[in-house]
C-alpha cells in the first residue's frame, strides 16, 4: 500500500475519466468501502440514506443512459448509488431508537433525545427532511473516496444524472429512498485517461481559509 | 499512530461531548486537518465553500451562544467553520476557469465546459445554489472528520446552531458565504464524556445495503 496518509490518498485519487472495463475491484476491498460508508457519522446517528451496491449490466445500461451516457458507470466493476430518505417520519426515527436501546440500553436521556428529534423533523416539509437527509449522504460519500483511494481502488463522484430516471430504474420511490449522488469503482486506464496526466487543480490555502484570532 | 487504518480511524472516533480546555491541537496536526478540507474534491471543481479557523475568545462564546450552549465549541482549541457560497456567480466560476487555466493550460475543452455550467448554475435560484454548495462543504466534513481522526484530534460535528447569528458574528454575509456546519476540534476528557464508553452504534449492512445484482 503506497496511499500511507490520508494526504497521500486525497493526492492520489482523482474523478477517474476512463475506467478499464477488464479490471474488477476485488470483494475485499469492495468490503472494506461499504463498511467505511456504514461506518460514517450522520446528524443524530439516523443514518438517512441506503447504499445501493449495483453490478447488474441492464440497470447500470440503463442508469448510464439516465447520466448523459458516462462511461464509467459501465466501464468500472460497480456501481454505488447513494439514496437518501424522501423524508422523516415517526417509525423511521423508531427504528433508530431501537437500535440505541439495543446497544446501549433503555435509557430516558435517549428516548427524550429523540422524541424532541421526532418533534422537530416529522412535522417539516419532506423536502427540507430530503435536502438534510441527502447531505448525511454526502458525508458518507467523502468518506467513501477516501475508503476508495485507500484501497487503491479508482471512483468518480456523479451528481450529472436524472434522479427521477435513476429512481425509477432501482425501484426507489416504493422504498422512500431518493437518488443522491453515483460513485462509479473501478481502476483508471492508465493510456485512455485524459485526465490523468494533468495538474491536481485546487484552490490555494489563503483563498479558502480565514483565520479568526 | 495506532490509526493505522480508515476503518480503525472510524471506529476511534465519536462525536466528542466533552473536550479536556487544557489540550490544545498542535500546529502540524490542525494543519494537516485544514490541507485535508482543502483537497477535498468537489463538484466540478468549484470548491464552492471556505473554511474559517475560529479561536478568538470572544468570538467562540458568541458563536456557543448561538449553538445552544454547546461545550465543546470552548473546550475546543479550535473551531471549524463551514461556510458555503450563497449563490454561484459568473465571477465565481471564473475564478476557477482561470485556476484550471494556470495549472492546465488555455484549454478550449476547458472553457467550453465552464460556459456550460455558468449556463446552467447563474440563472439558478440563489437557495438551489446555495443547498448545492453546501453539500460540497459535506464531502469536505466528511474528509475533515477522517483526517481529524487519523491525527488522533478529536472532533464533533455541529448542525445544532443558528446560522443567521453564526453569519453575523463572523461577518459571512458581506462576503457572500453561509454557515453550513460546525467542527470543533480538541482532545477528549475521558473522565467527564458520557458518550465515550458507550457502544457505537451503527445500523446493519442488511438494512442499509442493498446489492443489485
Amino acid at each position: 500500500m503506497t496511499n500511507n496518509t490520508l494526504l497521500d490518498q486525497l493526492n492520489w485519487r482523482y474523478a477517474t475519466k476512463k475506467m478499464d472495463p477488464t479490471k474488477a475491484v476485488p470483494q475485499d476491498k469492495l468490503d472494506i468501502i461499504v463498511e467505511a460508508i456504514r461506518m460514517a457519522p450522520t446528524s443524530s446517528g439516523t443514518q438517512p440514506f441506503e447504499l445501493l451496491v449495483v453490478t447488474n449490466p441492464e440497470k447500470l445500461e440503463a442508469i448510464q443512459a439516465a447520466a448523459g451516457g458516462q462511461a464509467q458507470i459501465t466501464d468500472g466493476s460497480h456501481l454505488l448509488v447513494f439514496a437518501a430518505w424522501d423524508n422523516y417520519s415517526k417509525e423511521r426515527i423508531d427504528a433508530v431508537v431501537d437500535l440505541n436501546v439495543e446497544a446501549r440500553g433503555d435509557l430516558p436521556k435517549l428516548h427524550a433525545y429523540y422524541d424532541n428529534l421526532k418533534d422537530n423533523y416529522v412535522p417539516r416539509d419532506a423536502e427540507v427532511n430530503y435536502a438534510h437527509a441527502a447531505r448525511q449522504a454526502y458525508i458518507a460519500l467523502g468518506v467513501a473516496l477516501v475508503a476508495a483511494a485507500e484501497q487503491e481502488v479508482d471512483s468518480t463522484p456523479m451528481e450529472g444524472f436524472d434522479p427521477a430516471k435513476v429512481d425509477e430504474i432501482l425501484g426507489l420511490p416504493e422504498r422512500g429512498l431518493r437518488s443522491v449522488v453515483l460513485l462509479p469503482l473501478g481502476y483508471r486506464d492508465p493510456t485512455g485517461d485524459w485526465l490523468l496526466p494533468m495538474k491536481k487543480v485546487r484552490k490555494s490555502l489563503d483563498t479558502i481559509v480565514t483565520h479568526v484570532d
